[in-house]
């Protein structure tokens, strides 16, 4: 029997992904996307995840992409379906994470004639995918097959060159709508070899010319009160490096927790992991550098970029493997675009400044320590504050584990109290557009791929993907979700808009009232309400270690964080004034 | 005290959409909107609604605008948050309903710079929104003035011009965010005139020539076997000129339920409402029309397409007053741009042709009385056979009511069990691009317009919009829910996927399998599971009276619900062929 075109076109699609590295997709029910949804479940190769709801699918895809640093494809049926994988499309374009958008849509002479569920498809994600390309009408002839596989290991390349990010394919069926799938050429129709991918790609690294090299070596010689910046990224090649480079110059290092500098078994001596709170105080904020470089994004501190506008005459390299330009405080200096460990080592390898400490490196040794001496003062307090709880968690979470942090103020917390730790923990977040959306299906995304895995999430970004939490019933994912409640819209509570209380509530505040005990129940998890923090390390130990859905519930007072927040600050600010306040004369 | 430039500007802003005509914006929290939100919410004539998931909020506000057949506001803060509008976006493009989305944003100094929250937002939904226009920054001087109230009032307009559709305007906005909204001039700071709008504005109808019209007079009075269609949409101003074109022609005419001819105390003896199940069967399906006159969307029936195809060397007129091309089966014919009353009212004004029954009519009229025998006789079934819903709501549901519909079976359902009816019911579904995403929110923003609202939606679209009951218990919005569960997509049970039974459940039947009871629970709604026609027909009565939140569940089977199906329209054409087949020879 001969295969018919749309099994041996779109076997070849799945068949090349495969050979490419594609491991996961996650597919949502729909007609159009049958021949994609078969042939894809049919794959030996490919594991088949499904969810019902677009929007949190394509989160649970961007979740497994950023453990696996690989692309997950997603697959969808046409119409409004499509449109529900934006948010998490533009978070995967601004961080930078492989995906594959496979949208199924109607063939021509059905599109833009009212034809039911058919929307425009084309550009439909506009400038958030790297590349966009309307797939053509199935055909077996030998062509066409050429065209289908070699596309498939684009997409591939495409989506995982720098900067990674998602791509869309847009594939136009025509009924009958099923392939032959159980076909025993279903997959190799057509096919050349059995050597791999049809079309391999390699992907060269950006280096410097040992000209500039020289020259910023020369210039770094020189320099006597530097610092090193590490932000969210995944240069994990370039730890070690890094670390030799700051050692060698003598160059803090302000490492934001999603960097990989904050966790793991390097040497974390010039780690200033309280940064953010040091660039508080008023004494330290008068530290000026002469020069700055940075890795990886721009920090979740504030006063970070506080401090880069305060000394904008200073001089800045940006070192960016994604070829992105994030900086904010446009502040004056060098872009360069390459390779983080193959930069670090050239500046450090047969440098002449040797490393022995500086009174610059001194201080910000010092000054962390301060910092850490009265982080581990005032976390001993007896309330619930929402600060203490990544104190905590520093203290409980076993090795080996992923660290999903929700955006607004877990993302701030986890980098004023959950300090640098030799623990081999992975510390994720969106922070590509920080939205408090999909952070649910994104942490459920990276249980999935077998990872132990705990998420804290405030109460509106919960509500906002309670949806997500259907994958964790669907396919028994071990979480545990420490869930902070505090009714509401917490952060709002930090800004100016809450000294307007005749609207706070309802425009800020916006507190939901609805009861977590019963969403939790909803999806057959276990839930705890937490009120000490004797409670909390119990529960949460034995949440570690059991199987399926956990949500520990903390519930927290907006006005009375603020407060504690910034009780906190205002201690390091007197220790520092009352223990380093003379060193700003240096 | 002067005004400061932010507060005049957004001030000027918010109070002339008022003076446009915009009564109701839908706001979700964030900081940078916080000017909007603010402004908003304080100004007398406008009722602010907050919504935290800005999915289901873009939904909620497109349910208000469907009722109120004029743009309601749309307030978000930068970031993904807007990207989450999109499915509505699309949603209100495809179906003509009009909304104003503003998005709030950072200011172009930090935009593509790697700042939080910051995407780039200029031309986000592509080519779903007819204007898209980026705000200038909020100055004060009266150009400014004068350019921000010209442009809500530009926004206004363009999004009610035919075809009504969304706008998205782009405010950057920089800190400080807080207007001073208390002033006694916030709103009027620089108005000249308290005459209404600043710019207001006229939109002419389109008509014919008097020459066309006469030429398609000709054309009509020569024919004998026409056929109106008229398909969704909300020409309710045509009603009765086109039951007079069809009186004096003697056209039956095909009423799709969401078009304004299937209800209300017009004369409905022309009206066909089972043509979908009549055009099923053999010998009705080979009735060939010599013209066809299309007011209206496509209608929902898959029959009606395939007769079309079936006839395509027939005559097509197809009006459109939203200037769509709305016509999959690329018939041949006149596209036709006009008003639909001037264009009825025209060719039956002095037209030649009067109204007689012709046996062409007389057959239609005969098959439709014995579709409805068959129909009143079915439903008689005491199983919970899903059909059947529609015909129990069609006796139950009082004057005055707004029948929201899903999407997938329901709708389909709904055009074959309920029938025509003189009660005012408005129809109401999303049939833009017919998602099963946003309903739940649709209808609840039906309901927030004070209608009394039914919503009869299936599990995985119930499921899929849980977030926006929100809506339903923070504003005390009262509907009644027909969940009708079939623990899936049973639509997909009508389609050859069905056969496929290895991959069925997980791609397509796809249950879910949650507690619908415990989902209500959770935003506080009452419960009523239902197992006999009797308990829902009490139910439902007790619920329409009753405030709040009802969800009445209906569990059905997929399977036995095809085969009813079936059955149904087997015994329709065993009916038609028995007592009709003759007729085909005429």
């Amino acid at each position: 029997m001969t295969l018919d075109p749309l099994t041996a076109y779109v076997g070849a699609f799945v068949d090349e992904l495969s050979e490419s590295g594609v491991e996961d997709v996650v597919i949502s029910p729909g007609s159009r996307s049958t021949p994609l949804a078969l042939m894809f479940t049919q794959h030996p190769k490919i594991k088949g995840l499904l969810s019902v709801d677009e929007r949190s699918a394509a989160f649970f895809a961007l979740g497994i992409a950023k453990v696996k640093e690989k692309p997950v494809a997603l697959v969808c049926t046409s119409g409004t379906a499509a449109a529900n994988y934006y948010p998490a499309i533009i978070e995967a374009a601004i961080s930078h994470v492989p995906l594959l958008v496979l949208t199924a849509d109607r063939p021509h002479e059905l599109r833009d004639v009212g034809a039911p569920q058919a929307i425009d498809q084309i550009g439909l994600y506009g400038k958030y995918v790297k590349w966009f390309h309307e797939m053509a009408l199935p055909e077996m002839d030998d062509r066409i097959l050429q065209y289908v596989r070699s596309n498939a290991n684009r997409a591939y390349a495409v989506s995982m060159d720098a900067k990674k990010g998602p791509v869309q394919l847009n594939f136009p069926f025509r009924e009958p709508l099923i392939p032959n799938y159980n076909a025993p050429d279903a997959f190799t129709y057509g096919k050349k070899t059995n050597q791999g991918a049809y079309r391999s790609f390699f992907s060269g690294k950006r280096e410097l010319s040992e000209q500039l090299i020289t020259e910023l070596k020369d210039k770094l010689e020189t320099v006597e009160k530097g610092v090193i910046v590490c932000g969210p990224g995944t240069y994990n090649h370039g730890v070690e490096p890094i670390i030799d480079l700051a050692e060698k110059y003598q160059l803090p290092i302000f490492a934001d927790p999603l960097s990989p500098l904050r966790k793991g078994e390097h040497n974390k001596d010039l780690v200033i992991e309280h940064y953010d709170a040091l660039l508080k105080t008023d004494v330290i904020r008068d530290w000026k550098p002469e020069l700055v470089i940075r890795f990886g994004a721009m920090p979740v501190s504030k006063a970070y970029t506080q401090y880069v506008q305060k000394h904008s005459d200073c001089e800045f390299w940006i070192i960016d493997e994604g070829e992105d330009w994030r900086d904010p405080t446009h502040s004056q200096g060098r872009m360069i675009f390459t390779d983080t460990k193959k930069f670090a080592e050239g500046l450090t390898v047969n440098a002449h400044k040797l490393g022995s400490e500086t009174s610059w490196t001194n201080n910000w040794m010092k000054a962390n320590e301060i910092a850490q001496y009265e982080k581990d003062k005032f976390v001993e307090i007896d309330d619930l504050f929402e600060g203490k709880i990544f104190s905590q968690i520093e203290n409980l979470i076993p090795n080996d584990t992923a660290l999903f942090v929700g955006n607004s103020m877990p993302i701030r917390d986890l980098d004023s109290f959950f300090g640098k730790t030799s623990k081999s923990i992975q510390f994720i977040a969106n922070r590509g557009a920080n939205g408090i959306d999909g952070v649910i299906s994104s942490a459920l995304g990276v249980a999935s791929s077998g990872r132990k895995t705990v998420l804290v999430i405030g109460d509106l970004s919960f509500y906002h993907d309670m949806n997500g939490l259907l994958a964790a019933k669907m396919y028994e994912l071990d979480i545990t979700i420490v869930l902070v409640n505090n009714s509401g819209g917490g952060i709002f509570s930090f800004l100016p808009q809450a000294k307007h209380p005749e609207h706070f509530e309802q425009l800020f505040g916006t507190p939901i009232d609805i009861s977590f005990e019963k969403a939790t129940n909803l999806y057959d998890g276990q839930y705890h309400l937490v009120q000490s923090w004797l409670g909390f390390a119990e529960v949460f130990a034995k949440c570690i270690d059991e199987k399926g859905l956990k949500v520990i519930e903390l519930q927290t007072n907006r006005e009375e964080n603020v407060h504690l927040h910034k009780q906190y600050w205002g201690n390091i600010n007197t220790a520092i004034e009352s223990q380093l306040g003379k060193l700003s004369d240096d």
